[in-house]
């Protein structure tokens, strides 16, 4: 057997784990009944630390160091850099004993944290937070890092995103976005209060899961290659590009929360199921590139597409079919488009939504821009409150829809969030490029995802994570990033919703 | 640490494979699409093959057979017994490669074999079971054999059972049961006839889910504990004594259909999950013992219980509630115990249910009493038939109805059917014990199950797999196995209901 061979069989051990760790999740988010919890943690914990050693040791460390690049196929040369960064040069720098007691510390915190939530009691999650903060500054040290500590942070979820670049973004969104969404809130349009009166309802749920399939199959989801079901959160997972799944979650007063739930995790679904054979096989590159460009992906098809003028047609006559719901096509746009003062991010317009996550960027970069200061627990909730009343002119009037309402933190996840809004800022480019080669009107209107869905899975889809987001942004439009677009668009969009002259 | 602690280290990590393997066979059983099978698969391979590593080696092996027993408790000395036993007098004997190639065989059969079945070809499935039967009797080869080579499946699935123990039982199915239903099954019930009529209706599914949990809980099944989902086939499985997830199917034109699977798996259910923590905290014997006993379970909840003429009040409530349909209590029992001359072994009736097993039970013992001939599958079809017209009267008119029907010899288990036979004759003994500290008519009467199922947990359930069918029957009755108490239970019954005088 040569390197490489001997390495595959490490990959396909790793992606064993992989698959099973993935399938607990899901049964854990999905279906597992109350008292099976601290059993299905249990062999989580096990399952985890055989995939640890499994990679980091040293013999698996010589033989990947150890084979000549040179003689590899591009992917394999990929694949090799790819496990030296995610194995040696991030997960062994932290001794196993800290990294272990980590993990026990995450999983104890998620508890807590919904507990918090639900109760609306940030004291008792503050120990926690602080302690999570703590010791990702202290992984950080271990890890090392280039100007900012934060950084590492933001690498880790977006591959080359540093805070200088993620400064100049988020600048663009609080000198253009901010002042004109604060013009967008202080409107009353009344045609869309009017409409509005028309979803006082109830929404069937049995009728709401038959929407749900019928609505992915129209996006092109084939069912062939997954399962659709309900969780707490909405959310994707896949075990392979043959078997991605999905969730949503249905509430009978509001039919549009399940509805966009669905095409936003098809978004992120159709990705999956698109990436190439080839990638795939390679285990280590399969699955999405980024986290933004995954986001980026869900929030195309979520907002640009399915809250598109011309996909309203198919939002009236769903609604008419399942519901007797009546609603004129322009009623629909206005509804699904609809700018509000929110609290909660996940429920946030699409013009609000980069505000939201500006917020938590802001405050992230103060945390961690310096390693050695301790952070203030309190301080930090202040901040997140006077932010809002700063960018969004609400201020939380509870920690359940202030600090406490994201899951993030609660896992150690500092950095994903500017993912989310730079996916959105991708979304937005993408959809430039796809104008100028695909009808969108018409595909919409005809309800065909097939050239849409074609478009993005020759244009990124199929390379999995094998590309980052600049290959993959500049494979799609043609252009590096620009964030222009993603402001643009936005005020292009809601100046004609809500009647705004620049 | 102790060698009985490092023991326990190995144990943890069996564990963990264990629970994997059991979510991935439920998960491709219950909900995983059609293109993901082939991933799954490939996962189960890896994941048995990393298993069997875990233990199947020297240092194990060293560990296991120097641990000083005399300083075990009883537990400990059943577990390390237990291990030998399973491991190194059983799986060990076996090639590694030989046996995960086998294992993947099995996950492809399955998928065939469901093909098979739905579109009524045999010929598909012919080259699965002729290569699952010949591995079969190469694995006993290896493992080796005492007298009879079939003694080593019976063995697998009922300590202690040979074919010489099984034939005296069938002896006696064949010569009491055979000819009694025969009678049984040419005499015309007019009552029943009529009563039938009031069944042809239609029974919307999602009531019949409905119906599911009540009934399930009315039998004391705690939803906190586990799972009832569907699949083509009804099982039971479990991740351990607190995640026990069973199975049902449903069909609009057979209410019972369903109706008996949930009384049926429900028995298996409560019995994992009355099994003691001290018991299941050892893994190694947690789940159920023999498969006769935990057969014992199901069919005597299924047959014994549900079926009985002081649940009727339940049924006749529930088929009231759910469906409007009005029966008397008298129609209701005859409907649930009618004998019919029928192809299918699970919608068999109680009395003709031994002889579908019989079939099966002569046709393995002709298979696997010879290593050496290569099995001729085409035979065994025609055998099946053959069978069924001489014990039954009845010829299959087609295979999905024949030898298709079950899924047990396309997922390898050969030896399990005679359990069925011998779990519903304990099933009787338990019965005879029952009635003499329960007053069994009461607690059906009243819909209250915590009587029998605290009698069935002190005497049976909450040993686990710690005691063997010989033990359990002696502790649940005070004797030993008697097959005299099925055979008079059935024609008494049967008697009554058909109005014949001995």
């Amino acid at each position: 057997m040569d390197k490489m061979e001997k390495l595959k069989e490490y990959i396909k051990v790793d992606a064993a784990y992989n698959h099973a760790l993935a399938l607990l999740s899901w049964d854990l988010e999905t279906e597992a009944a109350k008292n099976s919890v601290s059993g299905i943690s249990e062999t989580i914990e096990v399952l985890s630390s055989l995939q640890y050693k499994n990679l980091v040791n040293d013999e698996f460390k010589n033989l990947l160091y150890s084979i000549d690049e040179n003689s590899l196929s591009e992917l394999d040369k990929k694949v090799v850099s790819e496990l030296k960064k995610s194995v040696f040069e991030k997960l062994s720098k932290i001794p196993e004993k800290k990294y272990s007691k980590y993990n026990s510390l995450l999983s104890e915190s998620q508890a807590v944290w919904e507990e918090a939530k639900n109760t609306n009691n940030y004291e008792i999650f503050k120990p926690y937070l602080k302690e999570i903060i703590m010791t990702t500054k202290e992984f950080i040290k271990y890890r090392g890092y280039n100007k900012n500590p934060y950084n590492v942070l933001l690498d880790d979820f977006e591959d080359e995103l540093t805070v200088k670049k993620a400064d100049e973004f988020f600048e663009k969104v609080k000198k253009d976005l901010v002042p004109f969404a604060k013009k967008v809130l202080d409107i009353e349009n009344k045609e869309i209060l009017k409409a509005k009166e028309k979803l006082n309802m109830k929404f069937d749920i049995q009728k709401q899961k038959e929407l749900a399939y019928e609505l992915s199959r129209i996006m092109g989801f084939d069912f062939n290659m997954g399962v659709l079901k309900e969780s707490e959160h909405p959310f994707t997972t896949n075990m392979n590009n043959k078997d991605v799944r999905f969730t949503t979650h249905y509430y009978e007063n509001d039919v549009f929360s399940s509805f966009y739930s669905i095409t936003h995790e098809v978004g992120h679904a159709i990705y999956e199921a698109q990436i190439s054979d080839e990638v795939d096989n390679t285990k280590v590159l399969a699955g999405g590139s980024t986290m933004g460009i995954h986001e980026a992906q869900s929030r195309f098809t979520e907002n640009v597409i399915t809250k598109h003028k011309a996909f309203m047609k198919t939002v009236v006559r769903l609604l008419e079919k399942y519901f007797d719901l009546k609603l004129t096509e322009n009623e629909a746009y206005l509804l699904v488009n609809e700018v509000k003062k929110q609290y909660i991010r996940t429920e946030a317009d699409e013009l609000t939504y980069p505000i939201h996550v500006l917020i938590r960027y802001e405050i992230e970069k103060e945390i961690f821009s310096d390693l050695e200061s301790v952070v203030d627990v309190e301080y930090i909730k202040n901040l997140w409150n006077d932010m809002y009343e700063k960018y969004l002119g609400i201020r939380p009037r509870n920690d359940s829809e202030g600090i406490l309402q994201d899951s993030h933190w609660s896992a150690g996840l500092f950095g994903y969030f500017p993912s989310y809004a730079i996916g959105s800022a991708y979304a937005s480019q993408m959809y430039e490029a796809l104008t100028k080669v695909v009808d969108v009107n018409k595909a919409l209107e005809n309800e065909d995802f097939t050239e849409i869905n074609k478009f993005l899975k020759e244009k990124i889809h199929k390379y999995g994570a094998s590309k980052g987001p600049s290959f993959l942004i500049k494979s799609v439009s043609g252009e590096d990033f620009n964030p222009d677009y993603y402001i643009n668009y936005l005020k292009d969009k809601f100046s004609k919703i809500y009647g705004i002259k620049e």
